[in-house]
């Protein structure tokens, strides 16, 4: 890829935004392009890593997987955002696979280059700390939902997190239902029978993956622990 | 205190042994001390902090609560430890409750002092960069403590890290088995029979709070799941 076109990729990731240019056309340079085909590993558990990675376009899962194979997905990765930040300022086994749960395009980000950037672009510098903080606040709550949250309360506060974004209250799933389930701690099948009864109360409506936020009041009390089925 | 003594006590933390005497100076100025007793309530979830917190001496817990009160301890800070730096560098409500399990003396770092020192210290900025990703990797290590291992997994895991601090294999458990318990997110109970299971199977000596690791292979292969009761 032209180095021109790779800037103008980077430039767009919010992680990037207050960079200056002289800045940015220097992590270009360094930077590099790699394509991965949906289902391909993109990193593995216990890998050193030398580099971040951010996504130009496509899709990923972050997952942690149990000796038995039982899995956890921690995070999906899309269009815009970065992952593995934390691994350059700490040396440490890489603890997350990463797979492309649909063809992506990737910017790799060498240490080297990042570690550079952060020292001479203090921006660059805020922003990434506040983004690292940000990752700290979403771990915790997930901790939260792991050891505190039943199922159906996980269920109802991702619907809305998702939903959020959307001003109209209409939210579409990122990933398949096995995903989600995986994401959110449950079995697909306990997954699509919480939504079926939310959809039963006339709290939501499902077609497919989009999901339309009938009652986000009462999906709130359901989120808080409030309201049973 | 005098700003002498609160300047020594800032040194010795490791958050800021890199600082360069001028900046520590000055932040000792800014800083406040705060003596709390046991039992005391330090911050609550939801509130704004302005601050970020060193444990000069003493220990706390910071925990999350469900709506029925049911505890998560997520993290026991001792002396020497800080906590709540990623709120100064994204405003948002504090997530955990903090509470002092001992008599603890804290220092308090406004806000703005930190962020001065971050912006003028490049010492301070990557070991403060180091320090967050270090927790991030524990955060994500408690997700899977939590979603894929079971009690006795985690239980093992965590008698493990406490022994790899001490060369001789003895480990302290630093509080009581009840905040232990909340700790590994097992009742107090549970946490008592899987001491004594560990024990029957030879792989651990209990005394009060005092942990004899005899055979760490063993445990290790309990902490991975390949050896059941």
């Amino acid at each position: 890829m032209a180095t021109g076109l790779l800037e103008g990729v980077i430039a767009n990731m919010p992680m990037f935004r207050q960079v200056a240019r002289p800045q940015l056309v220097e992590l270009a340079r360094h930077a590099r392009v790699q394509h991965v085909r949906r289902g391909a590993t993109v990193c593995r558990r216990g890998e050193s890593l030398n580099c971040f990675f951010g996504v130009a376009y496509g899709l990923l899962k972050l997952a942690l997987r149990a000796n038995g194979g039982e899995e956890k997905v921690l995070r999906l990765v899309g269009a815009g955002e970065t992952f593995g930040e934390a691994l350059v300022f700490r040396e440490r086994p890489n603890p997350l696979e990463a797979v492309a749960l649909a063809d992506t395009m990737l910017v790799v980000f060498p240490s080297q280059a990042v570690i550079s950037l952060f020292e001479h672009d203090l921006n660059f510098a805020r922003g990434l700390l506040a983004s690292l903080s940000e990752r700290m606040h979403d771990l915790v709550s997930e901790v939260e939902a792991s050891t505190l949250l039943s199922a159906r309360q996980r269920v109802a506060t991702y619907l809305e997190s998702l939903a959020a974004e959307n001003a109209n209250g209409r939210a579409r799933l990122p990933a398949t239902k096995t995903v989600i389930a995986a994401r959110l701690g449950v079995t697909k099948e306990t997954f699509s029978r919480l939504l079926r009864e939310l959809a039963n109360q006339g709290l939501i409506e499902v077609e497919k993956r989009d999901i339309l936020l009938r009652d986000r009041a009462g999906l709130a009390a359901v989120a808080q622990g409030a309201l049973h089925a």
